[in-house]
């Protein structure tokens, strides 16, 4: 068993790449192009964190280390999550010119081009879940990626971020939260369950891990952006501010963003101590996330 | 028997429009002003020609009116679409103000927004097929739709379309039009014949009656944006030209256009014969796309 998250993470985003390299192959008549833009933004390494929560909330429900089913959704998951960056970064959007490091997609590409990417791995998204997973998993599957990714979900919460009516109240902060950034994270989880057909018991213990998770994740964010530096980062700091955004530490302050994550880090780790050591790398996951910088 | 293509395609519009609505009440907790973007697109009229193609294909397969699986990918087909024009339409692709008559949704809506609103729909569309179709055809109908919109069609279509080489000479062009409007014409007859577990040679029929109609129909596209007005179209017209666009009447003329249109309508009429009187009413709407203003 793997101890360190990092580890983990490498071990997932290594299958992971190995995945996307032979779905490339799978649109040899597609403009290269495109391709080319596409596998920019896709393998431009991150910490592919929604794969791995997935694949480790397949084990924590006993499932396989090689379930297509996971593999796909984890996939799929990673595609969806670096669509929204792309179409985030454009300059009708946030406007944004450095992602991980590098030049956002369509500061090399074009806009036109980066829209079309981000377009396109949406389709690739459900069809990698089409075509690589069990008949009987396509539906769920697709539905529980559709719903977290649209209108009620992530692009819904985009939508709310882009609104010149700011949260005023730690209530309507979460709920941007909730669907900006905890509807993939609870889906990744959902998912890994949904993969090894898990019963509504362990489908609950998942999504409950996954929506403390999201939100811990989310104060995390915010409190990075507050107090690190682009070098360390990869993108632009202190961004919210800039912007006068309403965030965890502007709310309640850093102290008390602290001891949110942590509340809602322990409240993750609770969720899932009924799945047994089977949860363990799963968990040990979700203290990275919260610790990584704090 | 509807023998008039006007009320096949009105009565099929109509089901769809009441799908659609059932629909949006599926996002009771989207924000309000993403959904009426959607809507703005979604209901702003249009032929429907693609959904009407779904369900006469059905039909053609001895499906009945009222199948499931139909009149999901009919509304999925038309959600896709529908995406299709509103991101075409941005400042950063084909920078068009007019669209069926209307303000373009980010002439009303913002950029921001438009490119959102394009997003959903592609999420909706699945979603719609994961949620309204039966487990079995879940997967094949996602396939379809996706191979069709993704980078080896429609969307790779576009990028083609937008590249600084013009196609060269009929062969290219045929290229470009098949796959950025030819693949989801095509979609819509084989989604349709999926729709009822169609056999291989039914899947045949209208697989080749998709592709002839796809070429016939942007044909007949060129041909109208060269010769017909604005008033007529509802949307800007001779941009082609405007652009120095490569298309069938700039590259054998105004006549020889036509011939090919007709060709390729006898064709496709041809394939469906195998079907018998259950194909009459897609017959007709084929007949439609090609006579419309020639």
């Amino acid at each position: 068993m793997k101890q360190d998250a990092t580890e983990i993470l490498v071990a997932w985003a290594d299958a992971l790449t190995d995945y996307f390299r032979r779905l490339f192959k799978r649109y040899p008549t597609a403009p290269p192009r495109l391709l080319e833009a596409i596998e920019y933004s896709l393998l431009a390494g991150g910490k592919r964190l929604r794969p791995a929560l997935v694949m480790e909330s397949c084990r924590a429900c006993g499932g396989g280390e090689s379930s297509q089913a996971a593999l796909a959704a984890a996939a799929a998951m990673e595609l969806v999550h670096t669509f929204s960056l792309v179409h985030d970064d454009l300059p009708a959007m946030d406007d944004d010119d450095l992602r991980r490091g590098r030049p956002t997609n369509h500061k090399v590409f074009g806009e036109a081009m980066a829209i079309l990417a981000g377009d396109a791995m949406v389709t690739m998204a459900f069809e990698a879940i089409a075509m690589d997973a069990p008949a009987e998993l396509v539906g769920p599957l697709s539905r529980e990626l559709a719903a977290a990714s649209g209108p009620a979900g992530m692009i819904g919460g985009q939508v709310l971020d882009m609104d010149e009516q700011k949260p005023k109240n730690l209530e309507q902060l979460q709920r941007l939260h909730r669907m900006k950034t905890g509807a993939l994270l609870t889906a990744s989880c959902r998912m890994g369950a949904i993969a090894t057909g898990a019963d509504e018991n362990k489908l609950a213990a998942l999504d409950r891990f996954g929506r403390h998770l999201g939100l811990a994740f989310q104060i995390v964010d915010d409190l990075l952006d507050e107090t690190s530096t682009p070098q360390q980062m990869g993108k632009a700091t202190k961004k919210d501010a800039a912007k006068g955004k309403v965030t965890y530490p502007t709310l309640i302050g850093l102290e008390a963003s602290r001891k949110e994550a942590e509340k809602n880090l322990k409240a993750a780790l609770k969720a899932v101590d009924v799945l047994g050591p089977a949860a363990e790398q799963l968990k040990c996951l979700a203290r990275f996330v919260v610790e990584r910088q704090m």
